[in-house]
């Protein structure tokens, strides 16, 4: 699983350890700092932002371009205010001004790192080859340049070890980094799989962001990585969601929609086709929710039949492990039928801008994509510098196959804009950001710190 | 002790956990993210600034003046390019822009809180009370305005237990907290200090910065509000740095210089002085260093017999606890004799001003002090707003008694100039700033993080 | 004629008081100061910009929201530097930090109303119109809010009136006001026109960037405003720009390529179409440079006479009034036929989005035009503001029919995207930007100012 | 005569043409741009500026630390907002962020270039001399490195020629320059004052800001620079004036008060005293105001014969140039006697800090000076870059012969600080700002421009 971050917990979400009778604990602890990793992961992002000024600072003997530090600071908050500013202002004394601004911690290219990570020495050249800046000639300068990567590798060590956890039941669970899955790739570390795998005969991971997003990305980029390969997806559904994608509003979700859920069906029969291509074996998991009426359980069952796929209802949450029961029985027969043959959707060395085609049209669906000129050079300039085999990560909506979060449903022939890309060297991946993606959330106007407290029994409150 | 800082690790300084055989272990995660106390406070302090930055979004109930908001974030870094922001740009989504800046983790005054506060509770009165900006007709904004204490309570609530690590000779030690001693009270935590005279016979703490800095504060500020108070006082000398006080130049330093060294004297038969004035008996500790000659020792030990003070040769850093014997011994002594009774410097209801001119003239031997008007207005309206009781908390270097770094020796006849005073409500007292203080410091040209790294064997080398 | 601006005086264009035998004289003033209408336009803007911060300083009665102020200063200067910067920095005495930036003078609206203007009194309300910023719940604050329009007003009374030059061979012209052609109407003042009109029987007047974007805006905005209608429309061609416009690259242009000529023909072609619609007879002058060929003129001409229209060589520069004496005739000859009758392109009570998409499909003959939903809600906020009935003013490139300045010819299909709107209340239309539109521009590597001087005779050298 | 400039116009002090029967005409015109003078410098002084941040954009072939750029840009407008900013944002095509600031026009060196140049050659060079920014090694860089010179002399070669006006009474006047007398050296234009002496017998002159600040630089700067040498000295005093020295509050000042007046004569026997030194004969002009009684009239006519010069009454106000008559008739005495002869206060080759400290014990009668040491470095790296013989214009407030604003009457033993020095090479003198002194005034809450207005009669009123 991941690992949840400070700034959603003070802000809008809440927690992010699990509810009901499927919890991971100790989840207070968990939901705070828990083992420091993402302090630690904090510490190496800034150590190496401070580095980069300081480089400038004292004569900037590798000629960094001001204007061109790709590199920024991060903190775990919702801090909209860090977005973007303006740094080194005051004077002489403390450096030359630039724009600047904060990510929260989870997109930190560090983080992203941190899970592909194989090992401690893959670390450290990982985070030695981050690209941080350009020189006025556009340059790479790497962190390596910089001889940060030794004093960041010291800064992870000790987070580089899995953190095991148990369930409420007692089942074992590793909690693992957890890179933002909005602009990276939004699975759990590569070190907690295969520490897991060598632990355990079936081992269940996630991947943040739908099956179209956090799927493929899991798909495409850890497993290619790593060359894991599951021997089955679960997809998890709610029917309140999918009464959403036939067009049912928030408020009237809690009614019987027998014709929304049909249509919004088509949603999940995507997501369906989505795995097939990748030649995994899906199963549905339906997450219950208490106003689910008897008619839409069997409705989406029917779907699910003509789809080929079983569907089965979860209730861990009031239940625990007995309520996800059938499910895992429906997984164990998907991974020993043995049917699953991992297969990538691109072959590495197709050039980028054509990857980042075909996750849009196969699976997005979409008509085509649209990349204007100075994104697509960007595009040339990184295969030129030798990044044309990396893999993409797609930075889009989780809400919709489209780029507008508000078109439900399974629509086709619309059309994907790729409005920036960003080379991350040191992850090995290209980010390919499509429509508005935020880097740094912001608090909304109660925030949830607002209700968290101690208690004079030194039990801390709100928190979940 | 007080926990060493990342910013300095990383920068100047190198580690802070000794050396030689007088260590603290485990050293290296000591001066790494330890129990992550540090991140806790980080935390806490950039919650607050957060919940600021986010209220005004919002509308802005509380009609705070974005102009005026004192609370700064902070960060566990030596970076300059930090020290003064603009923040919230890029438009209407990120707020509303202001002038802003960052401070190092330990100036922060969640920091000082921390290390003064009694318990849970205390801790979360005092966060409450913390004024984070005023209106635009100079109304104070508490922390409790905007319901941040209990979230930063939560933060806080694991970090505030006492971290006891053992030394390498397996003394018990806590290592708990650490306020800047430039610009906060520069002490470790009262509940570390408290906890362990519930454990032991003899607990030796120490106070950053000097007698006369670090020492003052110690008494008038933590002893006072906790109602501590020691049975002596160790002067910690070194012949090096009483011969620089007597003028010799940092590169003669090896060369015996018994004139240079008596005039040096008289900076240490100060300090005696001062220490005497709070009622308590000194004994002073002389660390050896291998180039102090036979008369050089001979020489100190003869003039602090003038002074009616016992000193004698401490070399722990070679031999561990042996080394310090003889000094300890003395310390048991003058504690027994049950002659020292603590006399606080000034009364509680001197106004503010006079504190500082008390402190000035009679710890640091100013003729007087020169205290602008504006500066004067500020401190009339703390007093006006009810803090005319705290004691000061001097922000003055550590390296002279006059506020210019270079003046060594006993001066007298200087003028102290009081350049700033701020108001830390929460952590109760008022600091006065004397000349230059920095609270972020800048990384060197070539910092220690450029040696510092994680051989193949996972040991971290270069991090002391 | 419109008056130059200092900013590309010293840039890359150098002056605009024409050439060869075509000047109009004293030249060297014109290209400088002038007679100072530019320093009080500026001075005008500024002066508005500096009473809104300063209301925002004194309490800021009305509410505006800082980050919502969108008037801003100018300049008469290239100067990227100013493009986008923070104001209001140093602390609580220089008022409210907020996100700001110049334009150059031209592209201030007070010089678009200033050359609508039909009289001081209407000067005076259309200042007092103009919207300078919104509150926190966007309702508009104007000049006139802030009592600015008065002094704005006696800043510009001086130079509202026409300046009379004449040519070297001593015919009268009005050279006042020069709006912006990219982000305004490009037009010169209407009280120039008037004044002119009054005074003699055939008056000439010109109207920035082309009869697509420059001739639609002069029919549209200043011809609908003031009940002007010419008799005439004269559009400049070159053989150069028609060959490029046929494909031929800058390097290739002094060889003859009457294919090329031919293929551009059709760029000259839809010009003549646009200005029919509105029910224009225009007559086609071709400004004659030294490389063009007896054929390549030749063939234009019969071009020329396919399409129904007079096409005549003007050769001003070699010959002054003379050289343009057969294009004259056909003028005269045009104007008085009685046939023009001025057809606006859409009625005032047509939406905003669909003047936008007459415009673009009519003149800029795009298949569609794409509009964001952000873009959207404005123009419906403008229309619920009562400013549905205003023109539109398409700031665009002049380089090509479509958004894309290197799309040469006369192409079809393309789409018009409208990335931003703005509302001038003042100037009374709504200006739609279409692609990267600069209101500020920069200086070259090496701007003209680098080789203007003044010698030892007291001449200035390098200014044209 | 100094023109004046818009920022006061449209804020706080109205118009300066004069009042009453002592006007000169066009009043209104003098007022608002005048002649363009002021817009020219404004020009010229901000294509300084935007080819500064050019050339660092261009590849920065001079190497200029984007830190120490110490050429600000200007604006003729009291703009609080523009003080201090940050320029350069938006990206890589805005250049290179910096901190940035405008000063008000008369602020700029270019005004005081253009106050002190003898001819068109002289300008050129002066312009050329500017000192615009260091590079990283500190080397200066100059407007002539960046080829600006000759295009900022064009830009003032027509402001260059003295304006020619004349009062109500149909007297000449030269009303040209005005350089702001806080930060430079107050005196209007040598050309004026020289083309005055070829036309006329008595020319008189003013300087700004009283006898100790303004004719100590008139005396020190513009009559050494020139070799001018006054015949006589006229010190205009006005009864409220010097009550107000005696310890009078202004809401008191309309009551007689003799033993106030008596104590504030002390202030005008030390400006007769600064007279005497430089070896001029003063005479004193009363200013009339209506509220002063006969019997203190006698009382400042009886102190000035103690001190040995005339003092009469002046009331051109209600009687123009007849009001003058005796004040003028003293004047033509004072100057036929032939008895002052210029005696300037220090020599050229005397140190920059003695010759600050000659001033003020001298002139401001302080027991001494408090030059801190980066300002004595600043100094003394000026005199190593060869400009150690140039005079020094003090920067100081004009309300006392101290810092402090509100010190009246005739203060010894103060010291005055010496806070900040700037070098301006190009005007030929060193500034020493003491204290606060302000080069980008604001409006104040009701600011003049409110109540400016052109009538429906086309005139202005609320300009004076």
């Amino acid at each position: 699983l991941r690992e949840p971050s400070l700034g959603p917990s003070f802000g809008m979400k809440g927690g992010a350890a699990g509810g009901g009778y499927a919890q991971v604990v100790p989840m207070e602890d968990i939901n705070l700092h828990f083992t420091g990793d993402f302090h630690a992961i904090t510490s190496a992002n800034n150590l190496l932002a401070a580095m980069i000024d300081n480089h400038i600072y004292w004569g900037n003997a590798l000629g960094i371009d001001q204007r061109r530090v790709t590199w920024r600071r991060v903190m775990d908050m919702n801090d909209r205010a860090l977005r973007s500013i303006v740094s080194s202002l005051g004077g002489v004394a403390n450096g030359f001004p630039r724009e600047d601004g904060f990510d929260i911690t989870v997109a930190s290219e560090v983080m992203a790192i941190f899970c592909l990570a194989s090992d401690l020495d893959d670390l450290k050249k990982r985070l030695s080859n981050i690209i941080v800046a350009y020189t006025r000639d556009r340059k790479p300068v790497r962190a390596g340049d910089l001889n940060a990567h030794g004093a960041m590798t010291a800064l992870l060590k000790e987070a580089l070890a899995p953190n095991l956890v148990q369930t409420l039941e007692g089942t074992p669970a590793f909690v693992h980094g957890g890179p933002f899955a909005n602009i990276a790739h939004g699975c759990n570390s590569v070190l907690a799989t295969t520490t897991a795998l060598k632990l355990c005969d079936y081992v269940v991971t996630e991947a943040g962001f739908g099956a179209d997003l956090g799927g493929e990305k899991f798909l495409d980029i850890k497993c290619r990585k790593t060359g894991l390969a599951p021997d089955c997806a679960v997809l998890v559904a709610t029917i309140r969601a999918l009464k959403m994608h036939g067009g049912v509003k928030k408020e009237d979700l809690k009614s019987e929609n027998l014709k929304a859920l049909g249509a919004g069906m088509a949603n999940l029969a995507r997501h369906v086709e989505n795995v097939q291509k990748f030649g995994i074996v899906p199963v549905i998991s339906i997450n219950r929710f208490s106003a689910d009426t008897d008619a839409e359980i069997a409705l989406v069952k029917e779907h699910a039949k003509k789809l080929g796929v079983e569907a089965l209802m979860a209730d861990h949450w009031a239940e625990g492990g007995k309520g996800a029961a059938d499910v895992a029985r429906a997984v164990v027969k998907a991974a020993e039928s043995g049917k699953s043959k991992l297969k990538l959707l691109y072959p590495d060395d197709m050039p980028l801008v054509e990857k980042i085609r075909t996750i849009a049209t196969q699976i997005y669906r979409a008509k085509d994509i649209d990349v204007h000129k100075p994104v697509r050079d960007q595009l040339e300039s990184f295969e030129k510098m030798g990044y044309g085999k990396l893999p993409v990560c797609m930075a889009k909506t989780q809400y919709s196959f489209t780029t507008n979060a508000d078109t439900k449903g399974a629509p086709e022939d619309h059309v994907v804009t790729v409005r920036e890309v960003r080379l991350s060297a040191g992850a090995e991946f290209v980010v390919a950001i499509c429509g508005e993606i935020m880097t740094m959330p912001g608090l909304p106007r109660v925030p949830a710190a607002d209700s968290i407290d101690v208690g004079t029994d030194g039990r801390i409150v709100g928190l979940f």
